[in-house]
This record gives structure tokens, sequence and C-alpha cells, in this order.
């Protein structure tokens, strides 16, 4: 994995003999791929069983009621297939804010700006918070397209470790020394997703949310909070978000930006996510907003929102929790019975992934060609971390697996494993 | 117009009394407002008659072709609806290859990679090749859209003039010199809109075009040809485009990048565009992509490669070149009696947009006032300026403007410059 660009592409001074890759800027030289983008290719292989790309499960989709809401938004097609405002439609801004109060985290329509997909948005407060050379704080392991984008960013990455209450922010302070002994400037922000995190899985506690809050208030540090799992918890919502809690918590109330999706509730190929932006940073968001891609599709804007209004939100999403939770628990199970005390793993409250962790010295990435072999995916976990992975993890996506694939899948991957072991 | 963040906002040091505005990144300093964008919010005021924003004529727009091409995509809802591929689904492309094909522009699917509108085409190779301090040749008046995103690189550009046969190219190695006076980089990119450009609605003569693609070879810079209105032409198709001609020119078959849209040819709402890059620049650009949005929409993809499939276009192509002409010859007509020789303009063989010059000091900018209490809006030329604008300009769009309205606007236009004589 880490498919980085051929050296050889970038690397090449002969500017005049090649054509032009020289001209190519410097922030490329070094970025990765996105190591689960590039493993779909395999996915669509026959009989392949695929733990790795992080995508809702098809046959949850509400398709009868997102033709309805494609044939309401249609119905109005001079506004609906026309160009729009920079910031969203005023109908699915409202709708978006009357979710966000309804889940407990208040909100107006004023407060967001719609993005293309929440992945836009990391991108686009990257693009209006950093310059290179600046310092960022992520989890670790992190969400590795927003590792991307901190690369493309040429931002410095700290990794704050993870345990199952989520960030140890208790570790905080010694990051500010680290980046002090690495010659660092003092970090700008921290990015995180403290509800299911990805690849974690893991639920930030309560306490943990105020003490982050704290620490950022008196450090000057903007908090990214980044939910797109927040809805597709198993056992009921948790904690309150951390853009709700920085209410209470002095000097943080302007230092908390939300990012959401609609990708893992509705549908992902809407596009269709949405930055809740305290009022210092709305002007530049818009701004950077109308040079990334003028607006997000009004289409897919005005489907959401018709959508969000039929009220067919809530029973959707609890079949979806329900259909995650069994394959949650199937994949548990079987990893137990597999695999015991070899493999560490929590299983998660929500969300889309399993992470687990060989008690052995097992490289990931290296018994990936054996599960390929066998027919069974998932992600090395090292793609998840900026610097110093950790090789023995790995990420497994239960949502699209069924029951009984995910028995079979997790069969291939001890065989796999036996193999591997084999050519050592 | 040219409405710039306020500066307040911005440059406040007092980064722990105001909260974080100080945390904003250097690239946001300076950076302008669409004033397009920002005029939309008058266009809604009742009887307005708006010449300002570039939209296609929701009127022209083929709702029952769409209709039936979303119904068909969204009963292939499994995929439809789905995350893709970040080069673009695999039937678009070949949909698109195969319309640049037919319309003399030679592509295979594999040269394509689909954008979120060519906005986001233009920010791609932005950040793919361009550095901070990287030089920048646009043209003078140049796509403000473009202007933000060169600003938002932190590049130095550089103007091109205009005349009626577009780039003048002849003043191309006076750049390079100009470059070197003012201690900048040697230019890297041209960027450019051959065909009916905004504002200029000019078509480049087939000599320029060459001497512009022999050029680019000699110096080695790279040439991003923008294609929105190349559909628009109302007296037949015009010279082959840059990407076509630079098989024939030594050195330039490689240095070309073409951005296409469906923008004003389906319709915006979609933000389907594409990239026809040479192969060089196609991995990073993926890479690039992965960060920005992971993907454009799956579903207006999907819709338009069903459109585009169910041959309809041109005879919708044709119904639109029909309207927007006729519009026009009413613009062009209106501008000559009302004004005669106190508006100078060249009426434009496709595309859009009227851009004028008044004869006597009139500043367009001051205008403005004036025409929005007499209920006509347009673009004041300055926005369409990296540096040193011509203040006596205007940018006139017919295509949301009926004939009878187009006559009405003018008159108002020409009450609103009496008023500002008087007012001087």
């Amino acid at each position: 994995m880490n498919a980085r660009i051929d050296p050889p592409l970038l690397d090449t001074p002969a500017r005049h003999a090649t054509g032009t890759t020289s001209h190519l800027a410097a922030r490329l030289h070094g970025l990765r791929s996105s190591a689960v983008r590039d493993l779909l290719a395999h996915a669509r292989a026959p009989g392949m069983i695929s733990f790795a790309g992080g995508l809702p499960a098809p046959e949850t989709f509400d398709v009868a009621g997102i033709r309805a809401a494609a044939d309401a938004a249609l119905g109005e097609a001079h506004t609906t297939l026309q160009y729009g405002t920079t910031d969203g439609q005023p109908t699915l801004r409202e709708a978006l804010a009357t979710l966000m109060t309804q889940r407990g985290c208040a909100a107006g329509a004023e407060d967001l700006i719609v993005t293309t997909g929440s992945q836009q948005g990391i991108d686009l407060l990257a693009r209006i918070l950093l310059d290179p050379g600046d310092t960022v704080i992520v989890e670790r392991p992190a969400y590795l397209a927003a590792l991307q984008v901190f690369a493309l960013s040429q931002a410095n990455v700290l990794g704050l470790e993870i345990d199952g209450d989520g960030a140890r922010t208790a570790r905080l302070d010694a990051l500010l020394d680290e980046a002090r002994a690495r010659g660092w400037r003092a970090p700008k922000l921290i990015y995180l997703v403290p509800e299911f995190g990805n690849p974690s899985g893991v639920r930030m506690s309560l306490a943990r949310r105020r003490e982050l809050l704290r620490w950022a208030a008196t450090n000057d540090v903007l908090v990214i909070e980044d939910a797109p799992y927040a809805e597709l918890h198993f056992d009921g919502p948790g904690p309150p978000a951390l853009r709700t809690l920085a209410g209470e918590v002095h000097g943080a109330g302007n230092r908390v930006v939300q990012l959401s999706t609609l990708s893992k509730t509705i549908a992902p190929a809407l596009r269709v996510g949405w930055i809740a932006a305290p009022a210092w940073l709305r002007g530049p968001a818009v701004l950077a907003k109308q040079s990334l891609d003028l607006h997000t599709s009004t289409l897919s804007q005005d489907i959401a929102a018709h959508y969000l209004r039929s009220g067919r939100l809530d029973a959707h999403l609890d079949s979806v929790r329900r259909h995650y939770a069994e394959r949650c628990d199937a994949l548990v199970c079987r990893l137990r019975e597999q695999f015991g005390d070899r493999l560490h793993f929590e299983p998660p409250p929500g969300g889309m992934f399993v992470w687990a962790r060989f008690e052995e010295p097992v490289d990931t990435a290296a018994l990936l060609p054996h599960a390929l072999e066998r027919g069974v995916m998932y992600v090395p976990g090292e793609a998840f971390y900026a610097e110093r992975p950790d090789t023995r993890t790995l990420r497994l996506a239960f949502a699209t697996v069924d029951p009984d694939r995910i028995s079979e899948g997790v069969t291939r991957l001890a065989a796999a494993l036996q193999a591997y072991g084999r050519s050592r």
C-alpha cells in the first residue's frame, strides 16, 4: 500500500526532455495515494470479500425515498438545474440546521456552508487555515484522506495516541514539547473524529472531550471535529458533540469547526457535506469555496433537502443501524473464534470499522497479497499513520458484507495468516 | 465591486482577544470575492434586468431529457448512489471521449478526469502545478474565478492583452521581459479561454493559436485551454482547439491541458466538468482530486452519461445556439442604437457575453449604483483584471434575458449613464 507516485514521474530533472514533470508543485512530492481507493480496483475481482472500502451498504439505500426526492427536485427544474449560491441552497441549509438541532447540536442555517462531501470540508479548512510549515495534530491512527490533505498543505503532522476512550488528551502537552523539539511551529489545529473514528471505531469519552476543549482554548488551537459516522450508533447516541460542549468551555466556542456529511446517512453519491463554522471563519470559507468549485451540485442539494423534509430519515437510519450492528457483531464473533488472543481489538459502539492489531509481529502490508490470493481484502494499518506506522494493525470494514460472507472472509483471512507464517 | 474581505476580519492582530482570525493562512490575505457571485443577490430584486451573471437560460434546459436520464441513472441505484472512482465513472468518460472525438478533438476515456465543474479543474491544476511565487499568464481581461484561483495559489500574474483575434501572442516575449524586470520567475503556465472568452466574447484566430503553441513549446510553458463556451457558436465551429493543434506543433503535445464542462450544454447544477490531460499530469491530478472531494457526484455523472448517450444533445444545442444568437443580436442592436460611438464592442461570434468599453471616461463601478437604482445590472470590468484595471469596461451577459427585456434593460442603462453624468 502507501502507493506513492512513481518517483521517476516526479523527480525527473530533465524538464525539457520529458516534457514538463518538473512543472509539478513542490507539494506533490511524497504525496501518497489513498491506499483504500487504490484497493477498490481489487474489490471488483469475482468472489472477493472486501473488508477494505469504507462504503455504506448499497442494499440499505432508501432508493424509493431518494427517487421521490429527485422527482420533487426536478419539478423545480429552473432552479434545481441552475447555478446556486456558494454557501449552499437555503432550503438545504435550513433542513440541515433542523437536523442538527434535533440531534442536540443547535445550529441556524446561517452557521452552515454546504460542501462537496465532508472531504471538501477538510480540504477547504486546510486551504484557509494552513500555511506550509504549520503544525497539525491528528489522532494516531487517523483518517487517511485527512492525512493526504495535510500532506498537500505541506503541514507538519503530530500524532496523538488513542485508546478505548479516544484521543489521549493527557498527552497533548507532550506534543507541544515535541513540536518545539523538532523545531516546528506551535500546533495551529487538531483534527479528529470523536464519534466512531476512522479507522479506530472508538468513541471519545465525555471527560476527554472536555479536556480537549479546555486545552484547545488555553493553547489557542482550532479544533476540527469530523463527524461522518455520528448517526451510526448501535446503542444510542453518545456524549454531546465537541461543537455542543464548546459552549460550556470558556474560550472554546469560536475554536470548533464541525464537519458532517450525508454520505453515510443518505448516499455518498450526492457528495453533500457541510461545515458548521464560527462566524469569523465563514467569510473566508465561502470565498475559498468560490475558487474550489463555485458551489456544490444544486441538484444533489435539492434532492437532499427534499429527502430530509420527507421525514423518512429516522426510519431509514434505524434500519441502517440494525444492519451495521448485526454485521459488526458477526465480524467481532468470528474474529474472536478464529484468532482468539492473537488479534486485539475493541468492539466498536458504532460506525463501520473494526480496528485490530496482531499480538505477534505480523506485517499486515506483507500479509495482504496472501489475503488477496484467497479472496479477502482489508486495509493495512500503515496507511493511517503520518509517520512511524504500527505495521501490525489492520482496518476491517463490515458495513457492506453480509454475515455469511463475513464468516467466510474471516476464515480466508486466517488461511492467509497461515500462509504468511509459512512464507517467513 | 471587488468586495475584498473586510480588512478588520483578516488583519486583527489580537489573536487571543478575537478568537482566531490570525489563524488564517497567508493566501487568504487580499483574496477577492467574485464580483459576479456577490451581485447575484441583487439579481433577485423584483423587476431587475440582469446582464450580470453568466448563467445559462433556464428555459432552454432539456428538462424532459434530464429527467429521463435521472430515471435511468436511479434505475441502477446500487452504483449510482454509491462512492465512485476518483477519475470518474467509466461510462461518462467514454461518452465524453466520444463527444470530443465527434467535435474534432480526438480523445480516449483514459485521457480524461472528471471534475466537479471546470472550476475545480482550474483549481486542481493550480494545486498540482503552482508553488507560491510562480508566474502565470492570463488574458487581459480574464475569467475572474481563474484570477481568484491564481490569487489563492499566491502566484504572480501577468496579463496578455487581447484584440478581436484573441490573445496578442506577439506580446508574449515582452511578458518574459516583464517577469524578469519585476524579479519574478519565468512563466510556468498560461491560462486562456480561446473560444468566446469570458468576459471578452472573442474567438482566438488560427494563426494566433499556432503562434501560442510554438511559443509555449519553445519557452517550456504549459497551456491551460478552458473551453466552457466552445459549443455555443452562432455561425458554426471555429478553428481547431489548442489541444487538437498541439499535435501539429513540435513539443506542444504534452504541454496542453484542456478543461471542459457540461454546465453550459446540459446544466450547471450537475457540476460535471472534465480535464483532458497529457499522461504525465494524470497521476498527480487524480491524487490531488482524492484530497479535494474524493470524486465528483456519481449521480450527476450517471445522469450526464445517460443524457449524452440518449442522443438528445445536438438538437438541444441547436436550440440553445438559436436562443443565444437571437439575444446577442438584440443586445448588439440596442446598444448601437442607444450608445452609438460612445460604447465600443465587437459583436461576439458565440458564447454568452458582450464586452464593452465607454469612449468617455466612465467608471463603470461608479455607474453601477445608478444602474441598480433603475433596475438593470452588469459586471463592472475591473473585476476581470489582476491589476491595472480598465475601469471604462463592462460585461453584459445576454443569455438569460429575453429580447424585449434586453431592449428595456439597455434603455435603463442609458438612463443610468445620464444620471451618472449629472452626478459628476
